[in-house]
């Protein structure tokens, strides 16, 4: 019994007869396996990864369990397919925030393909992975139960650091809606960035990892941040997490560290400690010009 | 009364009717101002950096200090041209040994113009910069009275992981020469990487900064890192010190961090922590092939 994720904010997804991922009731998730060198590459690593005694247990939760692969009936109706099964992260949650963050300046390797690294270097140039280290891919903010999420379709990649501050500060307030609220107020900031188990904590955890681990080096890689809204609102803790997820362009690591990942681990790590140091400054309210222009994205970015 | 250092280990040198870097006997460096738009650059950075008050007193130690521009008598005997005035790292030293180390996997600057982006790319990816994060750019390590400085002149930027570990390893050993040891002793690896105030720590308290300053971005700037061999034979201390040059393509941090910079430079951390945790495991004793690549490359290297 597999039906369509809701809960996802990036990448191919099902529904209307198109290939993408399916959940089912007992928590896992189940991604078509690419027939091409991506399907086989994610394959191994999961492959890999799961069976290296030399990942630590702390770091292994950052990382989805893997079940195996398993013919499944695929969402485009096609047939039985090869699906690699994984751990459903949002299994238990009611309406989680999600923000899928993909990490690192270059989302290429260098054993890559001309073609395939003339066209990554494009899109890292025309979006914020270059200058920021990272760039958004998707995401979703649960409102309130009348508005329910913020879920804007449009690509918003080519982000500043502004608005990436902004979102970033969006995703942990009370009064996020679609009628832009050009001052987010933060107030979640504090216990979902913040504490000993919230993000940031999680976030410094992995980047300890990365700064000895030279197994992978892991190429066009997310982050997913998530937490519960409601929980929040309603006094209990709110569930905040990190995930790593899509390891299509994961390589070993052949004795060096995976600089490129890291690097851009620690640009995130700067924008989320800067909004616990300063949850009431928002940068983009610092001129008129700076609100105007913020105005005219989130029109776009919300239509 | 200015003359050519001898102690220069990358870059234009000075002699034979050639532009480049003088030194004075009261510990100047005097560095040709380029007239293009580097040189101005390079000018700009040194006139902000040395009167910028958000820099901690003790991360300015690790830069030149400045002292202005002055028209001198350039080295090739064209006529007064204006140089650079910096501090002279090496005055008052003996037989420094050097390595300069270009410090992150991309040399050039999201802005620079698509001639110079495709030039420094195709280096990058020719070089260990895209894989290792770093790359040699020059160095000479003091042997004895008899042999004086092994100093080869020829490139070797293009090194593997395990070739630049070799290297590394090399520079802290007793038995350095000309003459092929393939197992580095890495006798004064303690002394000079190690300790509260050797390399490594250096290395760590930059790092720190790097994570959180967003003031400036630097790209194609050098990591020397020096120490005077004779000194910690004799039972003195190596006065080993890490320096950062090359200052031609530093642009403005906009409010994020270096991640391009701190990624290369936590690469070399982790090669330098390596060596520290095992001494005597030189990676390339691993086997006769590896064993048999670096005699081929040594002899190439020292011809």
């Amino acid at each position: 019994m597999l039906k369509v994720t809701n809960d996802q904010v990036a990448g191919h997804k099902a529904g209307d007869g198109k290939l993408g991922p399916l959940i089912d009731d007992l928590g896992r998730f189940y991604k078509p396996l690419q027939s091409n060198e991506r399907g086989s590459n994610e394959l191994t690593f999961y492959t890999s990864f799961s069976t290296n005694t030399r990942i630590p247990g702390p770091i292994r939760r950052f990382f989805p369990n893997f079940y195996g692969t398993q013919l499944v009936e695929a969402s485009d109706g096609s047939s039985l397919q090869p699906h690699l099964v994984l751990q459903d992260f949002n299994f238990g949650r009611v309406n989680p925030s999600i923000i899928d963050i993909k990490i690192g300046s270059r989302t290429w390797d260098p054993q890559a393909s001309e073609e395939y690294i003339q066209k990554g270097l494009k899109k890292d140039r025309e979006t914020s992975s270059l200058p920021l280290g990272f760039r958004l891919s998707g995401f979703q903010i649960y409102q309130n139960r009348e508005l329910g999420f913020w879920k804007p379709e449009r690509t918003f990649q080519s982000l500043s650091a502004d608005e990436v501050d902004l979102l970033l500060r969006k995703f942990v307030s009370s009064n996020t809606s679609a009628n832009l609220d050009l001052q987010p107020d933060c107030s979640f900031a504090s216990i979902v960035y913040g504490g000993s188990t919230g993000i940031l904590s999680q976030l410094l955890e992995l980047k300890a990892w990365f700064e000895d681990q030279t197994i992978y080096h892991f190429y066009a890689c997310s982050v997913l941040m998530t937490y519960e809204k409601e929980f929040v609102s309603n006094g209990k803790i709110p569930c905040a997490e990190i995930k790593l997820i899509d390891f299509a362009h994961v390589y070993e690591g052949q004795g060096v560290i995976d600089h490129n990942f890291l690097g851009g681990l620690c640009s995130l790590i700067k924008f989320i400690s800067e909004i616990l140091i300063t949850p009431e400054e928002c940068t983009t309210e610092a001129s008129p010009k700076d609100i105007q222009k913020n105005q005219i994205y989130f029109e776009e970015l919300i239509k």
